[in-house]
């Protein structure tokens, strides 16, 4: 959190549009992937400088163009020219510290987005900033570092799987989100996962690691729920707007995605829900705990207190003590003791402590 | 919960409207069955394959069309070809893990239910979705297994009981809804009678149990609210929908059926209120009970342990203790120790620890 | 609370508008009264058949029909046919689990109240549905039991107190839902009272029954605004309405009524406020008195033991104690015991324990 | 509170309309104060009897009518009818049970204020309503007792100090409630000493009576809120009127009070947040001191309690005890229990409770 | 905050418009500093009266006049009597407890903004008002003392970075909110940096002293937060505004502004949900400690207490014990006493509690 922070802080003092990347240095090299494609043609290379994109832009052909790593502000800038991409825009793609949102320039839309990944061994989640361009008959995927969620629309492109290759550039910027989108649930599910075996240790043994589970869980549903609330209200927008970029018929298939966001969020709020009970789970049990522990020792201590006494008596000195003489003394004081022990124990089962 | 998005998950990485079934597999075999009926017809039958409905799409008469088990993903597509069903909303069909919503499609609308059982045994709801597909002289139901809350409205169209043989489709509809929020009262019932209980337990006597019960019924109070909130949504959207399929003289019992959404809203917001409360009582009783201990306890030890102190004293083995010779001092003993512990029950009752 | 739910189900499974009174049969036989009047004619009666009625009707004068006990279905049948009221309308009277609400069906407006009392003995609310029809020149009531709030209405028109026999049937209306919300205010005078009592008892001494009775109260307070929310809304529809059958005049009378809810509501959340504040004060109490137990039993103990555990070193039976032998070392022994109370007492002065 | 509530209640049962003052007898005898002021001229009188104020109702000047002490229903009614006011607002000027509101009847603009002032003896904030009626050329105000905050209003008149006395009768209306928001920064001034004597005192050290001032303020802030609140609704009312009544050259001044209500709305909501991390302040200060006192009991009694027993070991009158016989034995057991007493001095620095 | 409202309280009873200086005297000497550009041309100089800044209202260049020091009253009458600034903008300026907001008032737009500094020694925010007039050709800044956060902007009008020198006074206005806005991002980095350091700590050893830094950091966040929030409103609004002064092409710079400020409120509410986790951590972790300490003193003296009662037994004076006599009476008694403590252990070994 404090990181977020400080990525933008580096940047404080300098003109508006002024292109820094503020960030960590995700990827070693930026790799630029193109895939060009319609219903007929497809073609998918990697090139190794960003001016071979550029005779793409004019093509009627969809044009995917793919930046893995944004730390190369070169590259940024000079795609930036050849696109005519504002310059705050290009300051929003280096600047690794955007909520997801949209912005409609008319002649592109800019979308920024995070995606997830969970850091199974640090139990947290991993965020990564996805910005995309999409135009007339292009969308430019900037991703922070290799390795992504994206996979599986190139397969569909590549082998014109569903309708996509069918479709324009603004079904692939949908495809792409709705890849974001469908990966939450797979984050979802491993926190489910990891919830599930914290309520039963939860139930087994709380341990105080439990409760610094329960509220690294608590955190984690903050930091989602963060992540996931703009996006609710950024396809909702893309719905809503009026850009000819976004074709009617793709309202249908954003709609989809926005129940998918509903959903997650819904899941979200459930998740925090459950972590939120097993909090108050936790603290009670540990209540009930100390109960317990206050009540053996309010038996053992009530039961032997009183006898010790009886026996701290006749274990004086003085010199007249009729009692110690007489031989039914010792028995009767056994006797007594009994007695007193045996009223504590029918007093503590009456008030249901035993 | 988790499960939910287990069940998403499954699909992920498919083109959208790819059909493949969501869920648990719940009925053995689907069954289809059809009625058809206007004012004076009645024909009821259960067909073995789905194209024997087709012939009803173009009749006059209303025909409801119910599906029991939506793991045959063929029939569904079959039914989604002949009554030219968008695939997203046959994904919906098959994708148990919605929210209750409607979608106006022009020429049909679509509604996503949830249907609710309760497993006394588990002490857990049960859930099934339901999905609506009404056309304009049609309704397709879509259940996930044998045995629903239809059986009444069946019965009224067998017996031409009410309206029901009188209206379109779209009166149908609300009567496959209305019986759907009639139920949810009978499981608001079970749950009242099962809270009343626990509070009766919890005035008794509570024990550990209880508590877990308490935490029980707050999270099912979560998932129901859960699952009713959008339904009012979803009846208000029906309502205000200006969609020609739903005629203006259902309006008054769509405002009926959103009264009894709002009634259930109402008395899910007291359970969940009663619940809260239950906690609090259980967790200031569980407060008083160890105050109650350590009364006990403070009680005992601090009249015994001056006493114990006494004895002590006299206890000790030096040679010139001038008391012990004394004749006196042992019955003077004796009245000191009362005193103290005297002393001490009046200090204790003025506290009102007794 | 689960009593409402059980109300409405006895019904589920009927088509919508059968009439069934649903709710407990609370007067011994439905009582009819009808009130005649204009400027100057007043005419009161009590009539045995509901058919009596129905000549009123059709006179220009202003009628007010009052039916206590509603489980008499055959005559809201009657009255329904007659006044061509809606089926739904008339389940809704007849179901006695309604929230407050209003509804304009164009010839007539229907409003649902709800008719509070306090009974003392249960520390409870008693709830009355009352429903009012009101018509170009007709108000209906009904009321589920005899003995209402609506005798100085009664009063008022008999006496020709105020405007109330000069204007038309909606200034009735509003008579009547005033009356209901005046009574209101004598429900939060009791309740005020109570929630003072108890707060004198808090302070004076907390018990158990302290801690039920402030649980008591917030359930009532729930329930209170549970009746009291949805009247706001609903008189703040009527000032809205464009109904012809409210006029312009009326308007000023219910905004007073409003205001008099938005006092009711204003009031409800104090006294809400109270009570939790009230529960804080319960909860750190015990905590307190927990915290004064503990002091009491660590002073006592920690003075105690350490010259127990002197006296018990004297009390050993070692052949080789040269202590033991030396005149002076009994009164030196109590005086180390001494130094070590005094510095236990000092300490325990330091640290404000006592 | 529970006043409040009464207060209304003895009126339940009159007809609407019915002048019948309601609230504590607050002046002895109900003062009449008019000045009448334009530009040039100024004339301020004392009158004793309420028709003395009608001639000016017609003047050109500006008049302002203030009375003090509003039981005299005889004064109000009269004014009433002079000044054509609506029966229902004479009534809720009796009502001092009133939330502040504005209600614009044409004729005149009808505006109730509530002025506070803080009784540094029970703490508490008493509260007196201020009801006015702005008209075209006049301004009544009603106050329940002498004494009050318009003093430098009245001031400002005498002398033509700013531009009040250039101005029409709206700016006087917003000169007295300026007045009334003003005084609001005075009670929040004391509040916020009070809130910092508290805050330095349960630094210093916290008691169950530092407790009942915490939850006194707290009642205080939430009552505080209620009578603030509504008061800004009631300036953006104001300020969005359209009454001819209301000059636009007001706006501005309109806004400045609104901009102050804000700021006392703002700092309302800070000393609540502060009084609620006091109050949680207190609890977890009771809570480790609770603490303290359980780890001295516990040092003490697991030093002592061992080497006691090994005490009362050696006490015991077993006639074969050969270590009794050792003339190294006493030595030696001492050893033992100083090391005793060493390991457990050890074991508690070690867990850091000491 | 008590002092905010002393401020204030120093002014009631004037009338509006007065101006009088309201806060703390923090420069020494009003200082006037004037810059005057356009593309071409830069001019820079500290004037030493207010007069001298009068010839630069009328040149159509865009000139900056920045006054560090509000207390001097007579230079602000000056600048306002001659740039046409209404008196309660004035008084505005004077008054330093203005929430974040903005006026237009079609010649000038009005804004508040409050610059924080973070003082580390104290761990307080101190707050510092900027208020800004923009008119068509002029910007005039506003501060309570020497030291700002504007020399960045300084800088760039020096070198000509950037596009400021290109843009009217709109960009410029914006360009020192942006400096504000950009330096609560380094305020949030020290805060975050803090709340780090305070959680190690937390999980290192948590002390009084950590509860009483949780609870500053919660209040710095609710003062962060009063300072933020309606600063989302003023940039809003502005970006909504239909003035002319404001061109379109601002319009982009604005939004990123907004974004800024969004980021900031999300780290806000972060650390406010982090600072609140942590306070949970630390009334549990306390709670933790405390049953460890329980448990302790349980353990030892539920072992202990048995087996000093046997001791005691057998440290009593009867003539006639026959136990004593036996030999092997000694060492069974030991046997005795250690079966006891083995018990014990195993007992507690079972519980969890070793």
């Amino acid at each position: 959190m404090a990181k977020a922070v400080k990525k933008h802080f580096k940047k404080a003092g300098l003109p508006p549009g002024t292109l820094v990347h503020v960030g960590e240095r995700k990827a070693e090299a930026a790799r630029i992937t193109v895939i060009d494609y319609d219903e007929q043609n497809f073609e998918e290379k990697q090139v190794s400088s960003v001016e071979e994109c550029f005779p793409f832009k004019t093509t009627p052909t969809v044009t995917w163009i793919n930046i893995d790593g944004i730390h190369d502000v070169d590259i940024i800038e000079k795609l930036g020219r050849q696109f005519e991409l504002h310059a705050l825009i290009l300051e929003d793609i280096l600047n690794t510290g955007q909520r997801p949102k949209y912005e409609d320039l008319e002649k592109y839309i800019f979308i920024v987005l995070k995606m997830l990944s969970y850091d199974d061994e640090k139990q947290a989640l991993q965020t990564e900033q996805v910005s995309l361009i999409v135009g007339a008959n292009f969308v430019i995927s900037f991703q922070e570092s290799i390795g992504d969620v994206f996979e599986e629309v190139r397969d569909r492109l590549r082998n014109a799987k569903g309708r996509i290759r069918k479709m324009a550039s603004d079904y692939l910027a949908y495809a792409l989100m709705d890849a974001v989108v469908d990966n939450y649930f797979v984050i979802l599910e491993r926190l489910g996962e990891s919830i599930e075996t914290m309520e039963e240790e939860l139930v087994a043994e709380p341990t105080e690691k439990t409760l610094q589970q329960i509220h690294l869980h608590k955190r984690t549903m903050i930091f989602l729920r963060k992540s996931v609330w703009p996006l609710r209200e950024l396809i909702n927008g893309l719905q809503k707007s009026e850009s000819p970029l976004i074709q009617e018929s793709t309202g249908v298939y954003l709609r989809d995605v926005y129940d998918h966001t509903i959903q997650i969020i819904d899941t979200i709020e459930s998740f925090r829900d459950m972590v939120s009970g097993m909090l108050d789970i936790y603290l009670s049990s540990i209540s009930n705990r100390m109960n317990a522990v206050m009540k053996v020792l309010t038996i053992i201590a009530t039961i032997f207190i009183p006898m010790t006494f009886v026996a701290g008596i006749y274990g004086m000195n003085f010199k007249y003590m009729p009692e110690l003489e007489m031989w039914w003394a010792y028995p009767v004081v056994w006797l007594i003791m009994v007695i007193i022990a045996v009223c504590m124990l029918i007093y503590f089962r009456r008030k249901r402590w035993l």
